[in-house]
């Protein structure tokens, strides 16, 4: 799909996306919605009060939406209203659109909505009332299995009939590009003691996980599952995810009850919504079928391909050090999709909120070098070899951590952009 | 403290009290703030419009926080300020009141802002942003451990180190008396048959726990903890809470990540906010003291005295049938405070919003029928009697549970008010 705007051939946001963010700018201090089109964001607050939609009647009653501080009004308007507004502005944005006094040959409001990117302040997009994290990496599941139980019973036995997942800390998600503080917190200096006595300290064994993550547009209410079929249409779009974890807090805390403050600290996410429908095309058949027979019916979706083909990529940046790919993954890699993990979370009756987000555990490969953790990679004793010749077991102060994941190909790819973070020191207390 | 207002000995909101809740009724359809006095509420905003808070200049400013929906705005006053407006109210209602022209002398006012509590819709006093429950009460982790591992390894080693945790689900946090559909789900009707073949079914292993469960009222921003010695201020106080469990949910999906489905279809709570201020006189010692040496320290607090003595109880009525109390437990069998709580949620640097709810963890004695859930009292085997004759290892349809917690004595009691929930059956679902 060719524009008459330049997007650069390698941009994740072509025309073929039209991710959906919040941004604020030097101009535009407070918050509104944009979308990304290659090296700018399209400020849809100044495009609609601007007479932008004018060509797309059907959503003139719902403007308003474009200058709420979140995406919540929009999301919760429904997919078919997001597909209309993103293939409007495709048809908008498209070398030969139909509509060229709307943008393409108006360069008053070119300079006023088109925002370039390297101007833009991103943040989380969305008003997350609750944040669930799964664990439907197959792969990521079997490895970290393989070290606590070792190989045989590396999967516990729930791990194929159910997406397995626990609620996580939905207050501290953060926008690309928020630094990270080491967290503090208890670990068994020597975890061989006995008895095992913890002591106080920075985090020792900081982490990352690859995920991708949901976000929930259409409500539910208290006592009423969200059926397979309808699951996908209650998903507003993906980003890509960064559960940064403490593993030494978290191997001291979780018993009996899981992760608790090894989670709690920061969860980074990509700050552009990729909606579903921008997504299809890159559908393709994961780990198992979809709907396969050993799956209860409530789980089994109509479709054998429930998953996405999206490479993805982790690269660590040591301080005054050079950029290391140190995996590559992809999207496929999960057993369990967002439909699947919707309907799962909701068959209890439990109610999910617009904005609510789910991610979807670790995405990683098979083979070395596409772990998304440093843990499965490293088993914290082999080290990881950056580009400058330093090594790695774990995170270090000022490692800086970006994943990316981008569909298609050159001129036409969907990608999420830059998921950022750098590790700063661990805050100094005193007691 | 007596009343002018006629209040019934037995009420848990005498003078001594003065919780905060958000209602609504015939007269008042929009949400308020509220304070619980006898058997009326005190519509706060009505109150606030009408110059009830004249001779409180130093709230001047704030008064509308109290016409909206959550207490949220209020809450986010801090302490010295509920400090002042409870005393305030205590002023105005006591017999001896300097102020009987504000209400005690005017029958019109009286008509307008005191509403019957029977007349009155409640509602979660707050808006919710992330709940977390904690596992606090030392019997309760002793009793289930033991049911799992015997009592030699009962406590896992990190308990006596510091208050397990796991995050929860915020949406489906309800008010009491809303009623509560059983979960369906998948659980193993074979458990010991290998391979483990999970059914889909409703819970048929219902049970409910016994908690206190409190608001937090001061944020702290990422990467900032609240020290202990902060900790309590940044609490604005206490319901009573029941977070129903479906034990056969959570004994199949629970590994390795901790309990999900088994906890997101409804937690009650009740919906009167407690201060802490109200429960100051009920301060007592708890199971070990509050600055124990083999605590970090920064769980160590200033005073020994960590715990309050707050009688509860758990009473259960079959449709039909007649009440039975099934538990009597108290607040004092906890091991760590709210406070100890927050200091270590936040440790990590993990950020805390207004609204934010920390439960305590099931409440049990160390006694036969001082247990805070059925599990405990009948491990699946050993029912309990019901009035009527009838018997009951978990909850039934129809069964109505009905938490209680008041400390104090006849005419000064501190209460939390009913925790209420029936049982609904569960969803029939087609596949």
């Amino acid at each position: 799909m060719a524009s008459w705007l330049q997007i650069p051939k390698n941009s994740p946001f072509s025309l073929a996306n039209i991710p959906f963010g919040i941004i604020s700018s030097p101009k535009t201090t407070s918050r509104v919605a944009a979308v990304a089109i290659g090296d700018y964001a399209l400020n849809l607050s100044a495009f609609a009060s601007s007479g932008g939609f004018s060509q797309l009647p059907a959503i003139g009653s719902h403007l308003s939406v474009f200058s709420q501080p979140t995406l919540n009004a929009f999301a919760a308007l429904g997919r078919p209203v997001h597909r209309q507004v993103r293939e409007y502005i495709q048809k908008v944005f498209c070398a030969d659109t139909p509509f060229p006094e709307i943008l393409k040959d108006n360069e008053v409001l070119k300079q006023e909505v088109l925002v370039p990117l390297s101007d833009v302040a991103n943040h989380v997009p969305m008003q997350i009332g609750d944040y669930t994290d799964f664990y439907a990496g197959l792969n990521h599941a079997f490895n970290v299995g393989v070290l606590f139980r070792g190989p045989e019973n590396a999967l516990q036995p729930n791990y194929k009939h159910l997406p397995v997942a626990y609620h996580s800390r939905a207050s501290s998600v953060v926008a690309s590009g928020t630094p990270i503080h080491r967290p503090n917190g208890q670990i068994l200096a020597n975890p061989a003691a006995n008895p095992k006595v913890p002591t106080f300290a920075p985090c020792r064994r900081l982490d990352i996980e690859l995920e991708l993550a949901a976000f929930v547009s259409i409500p539910n209410d208290l006592g009423k599952p969200v059926s397979i079929d309808q699951a996908e249409d209650h998903i507003f779009g993906v980003v890509l995810m960064n559960d940064w974890s403490a593993r030494d807090i978290q191997a001291w805390e979780y018993v009996p009850l899981g992760p608790f403050n090894a989670k709690n600290f920061a969860t980074t996410i990509t700050p552009w919504v990729v909606l579903l429908d921008a997504l299809e095309p890159f559908r393709a058949e994961g780990l198992e079928p979809g709907n396969r027979e050993s799956l209860l019916p409530y789980l089994r979706e109509k479709r054998v391909a429930n998953a996405y083909d999206i490479p993805l990529q982790v690269e660590l940046t040591n301080a005054g050090g050079k950029p290391t790919i140190i995996s590559n993954s992809n999207a496929k890699n999960l057993l369990y999709s967002f439909p699947q993990m919707l309907a799962h979370h909701t068959i209890t009756g439990c109610n999910m909120n617009t904005g609510d987000l789910l991610g979807s555990g670790t995405i990683s490969g098979k083979d070395s070098q596409t772990e998304g953790s440093m843990l499965e990679q490293t088993n914290g004793k082999n080290p990881i070899k950056l580009a400058d010749g330093s090594e790695r077991l774990f995170l270090e102060d000022g490692d800086t951590v970006i994943l990316r994941g981008m569909a298609g190909t050159e001129g036409n790819y969907v990608g999420f952009g830059d998921c950022v973070g750098t590790i700063l020191p661990a805050v100094k207390l005193e007691f």
